[in-house]
């Protein structure tokens, strides 16, 4: 099963000045294709910091997913970053180039920038890591990359949501489907039982027997049923459904016989 | 000026079942007190993969706050695990164990839950830190901890929000405002510009000649003005204040001059 890492790079972030929900999002469409993400990572627009957290990562898992700081400003560095982690050189890109220029002599044109065309700033958006897959942006004017090296992959995408979003869809996902072969199912149901200590030791022996993760839900102190959710990753989804269907099955028998 | 790292632990957050909301609300304390919040984790309930992320962090700040992993599941390991980064054992903490015997007793007593007193489970949540600070829970029944360690400042705290949050306003801040001397101001206004690009190389100059941090805010391609956010640490408020207002005084200058 691949593992991945989810990194959003931004200051806001870091200082609790902006929710990061761009972490969320992905890591639910990663665990939803049977990729199991083992961690989520925010951190500062500084070359050093973004190299650690990288290499932490790229020590770890196969899948690494960074957003933020592709843009044309001082500390959009995240590119440059990158290239550093994996020991890569950038290079310019001349149809990001091309695009960067006719995106911003459009918004000139409609009136709604005051200057067009390329200027020092903009041009740093065209500079991608050499080898890479560039991915084009269907809504802004920072362009992604894909890299892979190694067995390892890193896809490096814009920080604002609605430019995110598209470019994980389009031009992410089909790639991480392509490379996960688990699918994965989760179960989630209630129990008459309120006492988590009591179900933490059912779930134990039933865990210990079957190849699923189960976890208690606690609905509250006042409730007198409980959550409990079922996951099972297998090479099909009717396998995972089965392994489910078996482990829920011991655990509400050891409930009844209480 | 005080570096720190929150870092959130469980399954449910790296899988992207839980949007992790409470790393975002320490981070903002923190940032309000004065402390520059360097990196946001979140990690699986394992071991070696808290270890890990903690002693990385241990590297880097000064004060590390963990949230999650303090109930009486199989898979509730943050205090054994922190022990472990900061080489410590564990203990049974008598008053814990009191406090926490009497919470399940009450519940038990209103016929909340099936059992009351203590269990397996529940004793292991008595288990805390050799040379710690026991951090009293006012709404669930597991406490935190304080670890002071080589100028090192360790929290953990509990993952459920409604327990988090009482327990950091009310026995963790105190303890971070008497270690933290710095004041932090956040000013934002709009400027009369919309290209992000010429906008950056303004803050750029500013930023060379003012130490205050600056960002632009983009508020979309249609408007034809964009915010900014000056941040600036000083001794006191009033430093902090004058700063930005010296910054802001220059990036005005330099626009109305464009």
């Amino acid at each position: 099963m691949l593992k991945s890492a989810v990194i959003a790079i931004g200051k806001e972030i870091i200082s609790g000045i902006t929710q990061d929900s761009n972490s969320f999002y992905i890591a639910s469409n990663l665990s939803r294709i049977g990729i199991y993400n083992r961690f989520i990572m925010a951190c500062d627009d500084k070359a050093q910091d973004i190299v650690d957290v990288v290499n932490f990562c790229l020590e770890r898992v196969d899948v690494v997913i960074t957003t933020g700081g592709l843009g044309p400003t001082f500390d959009d560095i995240t590119i440059e970053s990158v290239a550093i982690a994996l020991n890569r050189k950038l290079y310019l890109d001349t149809d990001a180039l091309r695009f960067i220029h006719d995106f911003y002599s459009r918004l000139h044109k409609e009136g709604k920038i005051e200057s067009g065309g390329i200027n020092q700033k903009r041009m740093k958006m065209a500079y991608l890591i050499e080898g890479c897959k560039p991915l084009k942006n269907s809504v802004g004017a920072a362009w992604g990359v894909y890299v892979e090296q190694n067995g390892k992959h890193v896809f490096c995408l814009p920080g604002v949501p609605k430019e995110m979003k598209p470019m994980f869809e389009g031009e992410v996902l089909p790639i991480l489907k392509d490379l996960s072969d688990s699918s994965m199912v989760v179960e989630n149901f209630e129990v008459d039982i309120n006492d988590e200590s009591v179900l933490g030791e059912l779930i134990d022996r039933v865990m210990g027997k079957y190849p699923v993760y189960i976890k208690s839900l606690p609905v509250g102190f006042d409730s007198s049923r409980m959550g409990v959710r079922i996951t099972a990753y297998a090479q099909t989804q009717e396998q995972a459904k089965q392994r489910i269907e078996e482990a829920k099955r011991e655990l509400i028998n050891l409930l009844n016989n209480l």
